[in-house]
């Protein structure tokens, strides 16, 4: 009942029909990623997620990480799982091929990514977090710290974590007050930073931590904030871990979910300072992490999608299994399988078609991402950064939050069953919910899509992204049938009260910034909403013509589907289109006219 | 930060202008209930809550009960708490005077036992379950075993708890198949029950179990249940516990929230056969299970309403407490307290107005539950009987849905806090995730509101209460100002979508009961939401009338605030009933389109 079965088939047409993965494998650099290459990847990831990774996540979650005298053991069969995953290359999939990485394009990589965490969640993380340390030294690190460091990143030999929040320093990075003091080649590191997904664990040999911290005269605020790589272990000889450095790991936090994952507070500096190499520049911390922001969020809204995908997974198989009550409507008394009820069903497709949409979404805006990478042309990678820029909040919030309720829903399907720790339907739920709070809440989420990405262009990026909804609405106006037809009013309304809102928070937003803000979240929102209707109009497209031209290569009743989820979609998830609407256009006054006392 | 302090005033107003405590004071047998009582009654059991029960909370769920040898420890602390509740008489509240019951109006034990639920929810269920027991054996006990047992179970010295649930009958509870055979003037029970919430514990010298079993020669189904008085020790003498009954606790469940209260798998018959005592007669226990569902289903609602107090509470002091970012749209560049950011407000403000419309909507429910009993006029009793019968399955899945929600927004307001288990938000989410699920999953309720409340009599005691939401929105015509205005246009769409919506099922529900049951989780919400609109809508004409009329006994910034929260509601909440509206409307056949094999 807790199995995992990667749905590639569900993959390979997102990456093809929605994300274009082939015109992306056609941009320079991406050359191998043939469709012969993706598949043996798509089926191979499938596997060691299946058979390796899912199994271990329940039993991950029971016994979780255990923290003794600064060491953290991971829960019985991780250490080995994390082995296999590196000795098989899986975690250099993405990262630059002059390091030992295979290069291969972001949305495949993104892809494999939602089977690592669909599978285990927990597990899952290390990469996760290590990711983002390989890209901010990809980008700014020195031939020193590349030599020393990266390749061993890369292959996964050595393990990175992000070390940004500190007890007063949460969603306002900048008031960290970790200081480095600089002494010769290095800087002496001291501070606490909470919050350090595998900040200490048993899977490496040396742990790689990326540290914000304030040099002694560093401006105030996010101005003033470096970053310094302060590994566990310091070089050694042959590239081996050497000496202990002046860090270690004071606790793990008891926490809700991702129980298997250990989240350390790490001190550094109680002996004088740690060893930290400062990574580009002084002061530009807080810049270079933009550099990788947006992989992270977008890895966090994978998260989301996979979580929901499991819980799908797991409800489905509970529905088909599980007998009680007889069925609606039929003369027949026999107690018939729960799948049967009409409102089971209707949780299941919510499942099903809020799953398919994120994954559209997610899918679409990895595109982007390796587009604004490689498009040989200048102009478009303009164009795709600003669709990308816009994306991603809305990507991270909608489908972290999305994936809380469809775990919730998930719960909801097992009955009684589901409140049962053993099922593994509660454990979807719990984990799922650090979704919508970790690398950036989703309220700092919708004030991005606000400020940034909204007023700060006035507009702009965000009607060039609009135009391609509406291009898709066109592409609908050729096609018939009832889900092309349902699709194309929903969209159309959607659309409608996409552009409305976005008029009156740009109206608004110049005189009466708290006001605007009062609307973000709904904003927000109601752009993934509109948006996921929007990706899975384009697959109905797909769908329709291929149905009409002989199939392409899919098979005619997953074809089929794709028109009946896109169908319920815009019925049924569409409609909440309008109530965000209005929450945005007319709900912002009454957010703030309570007395602050009276709340 | 996890301290509960009972909202008196807030629940004093809803009691006496939204139910109406003061007219049912009147009805023939309620007229202990004074205002001075009733005020004695709030604060004395505010103090309970707060003092006693609220700080053995987090405690409660970190050790949990525990299970050893068939015999369960509750956590430390609990057993006294409940040794000081039963003391002071707290258990007798709304209970039969003839076995000592104070006779106390539902509607004042129901803002009681907000508290309770409030400051533990899992210590509450004991007295919530034993309240089941009492209300089966009050309504069709023998005068011996009113005698023997009811006296006791009012007290509180000895607890009873509700048997229905087995292995493969959940929903359907028809499907029991624990036997009872005959012998001299008892029956000898066997079976397996599961999800006994407190079947077994250390709070008092006796336990009372009310099991469904069913005899020889029993018709299949509900139809051949009967209910049976099970007690953990047999009569002995003087009243005292005598010999050990056959029955035993295999084991407690290992589950996601409610963690203190213990959840038993009870055996019956292991060597022979439990003696059990036929309530009522043979074939007749579901019919008896109705007279208790509405007053249990109730009391699920305020669960729901409970913890999305407790867990607003929490959040709201939180928000106070924590520094985190500059003002936005200030000059100022310091960081203030997090409740001063839109975000914040707009989560805080959804808590709020939402506890509030719960409230509202629960304690009217109870209102017309003491009225369909008290009233003299038989005529008026059937109208609120049929009132209240539409409002039960509303209150319970509207409440506990929003109630989930509600502490979802509370871990959010915490940010990374929320995720560790030591502050408290976590719990109350992992403990209101119960509330959908058990009592009648909410599915179940929206069929329950569907096929019994609306098709059986084919809509009339829906409209008869659309008729009282029209009364409200005329009230509002009469008055002024912006929350006035607002709730009037919001309560006039909605009362518009709740009436299509009831028009669409009515005229689906007769040919195509499959098609209509898609619906039917849509139009409870849609009923729910609008229903907590027009009773903050009935609040806040009761606030403007007092505000122009010299406050009557409230405070006016009190008075200010309702109108300022159902202002919140109107614009925030309200336009949820539009996308309920077109799901039930439009959105079924697609929920049912999708082939079996490919959900």
């Amino acid at each position: 009942m807790t199995s995992y079965h990667a749905p590639v088939t569900e993959m390979r047409f997102a990456l093809d029909e929605i994300a274009g993965l082939p015109e992306i494998a056609g941009l320079p650099g991406y050359e191998e990623a043939t469709p012969d290459l993706v598949e043996a990847v798509l089926e191979e990831a499938g596997k060691l997620s299946s058979e390796i990774l899912a199994p271990l996540n329940l039993s991950g979650d029971l016994e979780s990480s255990v923290y003794e005298n600064g060491v953290v053991r991971t829960p019985s069969g991780f250490k080995e799982a994390y082995r296999q995953y590196v000795e098989s290359g899986w975690n250099a999939l993405a990262f630059d091929p002059d390091y030992g990485g295979q290069g291969l394009p972001w949305t495949l990589a993104m892809a494999i990514q939602e089977m690592w965490n669909a599978a285990n969640m927990s597990f899952a993380l290390c990469p996760l977090l290590n990711q983002g340390a390989v890209e901010l030294l990809q980008a700014h690190g020195s031939a020193w710290q590349k030599d020393t460091y990266l390749a061993k990143m890369i292959s996964g030999e050595w393990a990175g974590t992000m070390n940004l929040t500190e007890p007063q320093a949460g969603s306002d990075v900048g008031a960290a007050k970790t200081r480095a003091v600089p002494t010769d080649d290095h800087y002496l590191i001291t501070g606490q930073k909470i919050y350090i997904t595998y900040g200490e664990h048993d899977f490496t040999d040396n742990i790689i931590h990326m540290v914000l911290a304030r040099t002694p005269e560093a401006p105030a605020g996010t101005k003033g904030i470096s970053l310094f790589l302060v590994p566990k272990f310091l070089p050694g000889e042959n590239g081996a871990p050497g000496p202990r450095n002046d860090l270690r790991c004071v606790s793990i936090e008891h926490k809700l979910g991702i129980k298997a994952s250990p989240t350390a507070v790490m001190a550094y500096g109680d002996n004088g300072g740690a060893v930290g190499y400062l990574v580009g520049e002084e002061n530009r911390g807080m810049e270079y992490m933009f550099t990788m922001m947006n992989n992270a969020r977008l890895a966090v809204a994978v998260q989301g999608l996979a979580i929901a995908e499991r819980a799908h997974q797991q409800a489905t198989a509970y529905a088909r299994e599980r007998t009680q009550s007889r069925e609606l409507g039929s003369a027949e008394q026999a107690p018939v399988k729960i799948i049967r009820h009409p409102d089971v069903r209707r949780m299941l497709m919510t499942m099903k078609s809020g799953t398919e949409a994120m994954r559209a979404l997610i899918y679409f805006t990895a595109g982007a991402l390796d587009r604004a990478k490689r498009e040989p042309d200048e102009a478009r990678r303009a164009e795709q950064q600003a669709m990308l820029d816009v994306l991603i909040p809305v990507a991270k919030a909608w489908a972290t939050d999305l994936g809380c309720e469809i775990a919730s829903l998930g719960v909801q399907v097992h009955g009684g069953m589901g409140f049962i720790e053993e099922t593994g339907a509660a454990q979807h739920y719990r984990d799922a919910r650090i979704l919508p709070i970790y690398e950036g809440t989703n309220g700092i989420q919708a004030l991005d899509l606000l400020g940034r990405k909204l007023l700060r262009d006035d507009g702009k990026a965000v009607n060039a992204l609009i135009c391609h909804m509406k291009a898709t609405q066109e592409d609908l106006n050729g096609l018939k049938g009832p889900a092309i037809v349902s699709l194309r009013g929903a969209l159309g309304e959607g659309i409608l009260t996409l552009e409305a809102a976005g008029d009156y928070l740009l109206e608004t937003g110049g005189d009466d910034m708290a006001l605007a803000a009062a609307g973000a979240t709904p904003y927000l929102q109601l752009f993934g909403t509109v948006a996921g209707g929007w990706l899975l109009g384009k697959a109905c497209v797909t769908a329709a013509q291929a149905l009409d031209g002989g199939n392409g290569p899919w098979d005619p009743g997953f074809l089929e589907a794709r028109l009946k989820l896109g169908h319920f979609y815009a019925e049924n998830i569409m409609p909440r289109a309008a109530t965000y609407g209005a929450q945005v256009i007319r709900g912002g006054a009454s957010v703030l006219a309570l007395d602050e006392a009276l709340l």
